[in-house]
């Protein structure tokens, strides 16, 4: 099935001008869901991952079946005072303002290979954090997994150091 | 496997007083995370359901797996200004203040039957607002499934006209 049949074009969200690629839809197909953990699990069936990062929240959504599928556990990378045991974070800059994420001290052993899941790859700067994050805990980031790649905005250029997999790419 | 062993107890979180039971540390297990997914498909797998309605953001990490082993749909029920297309909401009092949920207006069709997942059933506010939601767009709640449930504070009689599965309860 074409999966890109699935998502919704949203005109101006959140904000005017930006074009929303809307996952829902997908997702409320279930021939549609199935196909995309069904492809994602596919792609790192084998290779070496030792966990799951999903970044709050639609990274959970794609994340969990992930690790679900591959036998390996799973972590969440969120926003501020939301994870309830010792944390550390990273910052991160935003057209207007900072972002910042929080990982638990405890999520990664060292060593661990990690891939990172977040429904989208936009300019990287979510993803970027979040490899920070493993990597200060002494992880290795095993891969970045998106449903949606807006390639445009050249969030593989920050990553380049990565291996990167996209369900679905846009180019505008 | 004993699912509560892999549970954290975190004291004074969100606030002064609070016992938090912290769920990063079931996921972070790869046994722990496949038991609970399986133990709740277990109890679905024969229950008539046509979509999983997770609630923002732990219900995701839990709703997900759910859906794509019953192979049916996935919807979001989010905190305002997150869904991209038109939408409902509901309010529902706290201890201090309003928390208001919405839902997208085509994300449950005319008597679908909707299963709501969510990580912890406290109170019952946050689950009564969701069964509304799906129930003001004409949808049925087929049941609704937490992974942890704080029988203390007895929630189930706000949702007594609802079958309710929990995987693990906490009696303080």
């Amino acid at each position: 099935m074409n999966l890109a049949n699935t998502i919704r074009e949203v005109p101006d969200f959140p904000q005017k001008g930006i074009l929303f690629y809307d996952i829902t839809t997908l997702l409320k197909n279930p021939q549609a869901l199935k196909e995309s953990i069904d492809q994602l699990t596919e792609h790192y069936r084998d290779i070496k991952i030792d966990a799951i990062a999903g970044i709050e929240s639609r990274g959970f959504i794609f994340g969990m079946p992930l690790a679900y599928n591959l036998g390996v556990g799973f972590l969440s990378v969120r926003k501020p005072n939301k994870l309830p045991a010792e944390t550390i974070s990273e910052s991160y800059a935003l057209e207007y303002g900072l972002n910042t994420l929080e990982i638990h001290v405890d999520a990664v052993e060292k060593g661990q290979k990690i891939l990172v899941v977040d429904d989208l790859l936009a300019t990287g700067g979510t993803a970027k954090a979040t490899c920070k994050l493993i990597e200060r805990l002494g992880g290795e980031v095993a891969g970045l997994a998106f449903a949606i790649e807006l390639t445009f905005l050249k969030g593989r250029e920050k990553l380049s150091q990565y291996e990167i997999f996209s369900l679905l790419q846009y180019d505008k």
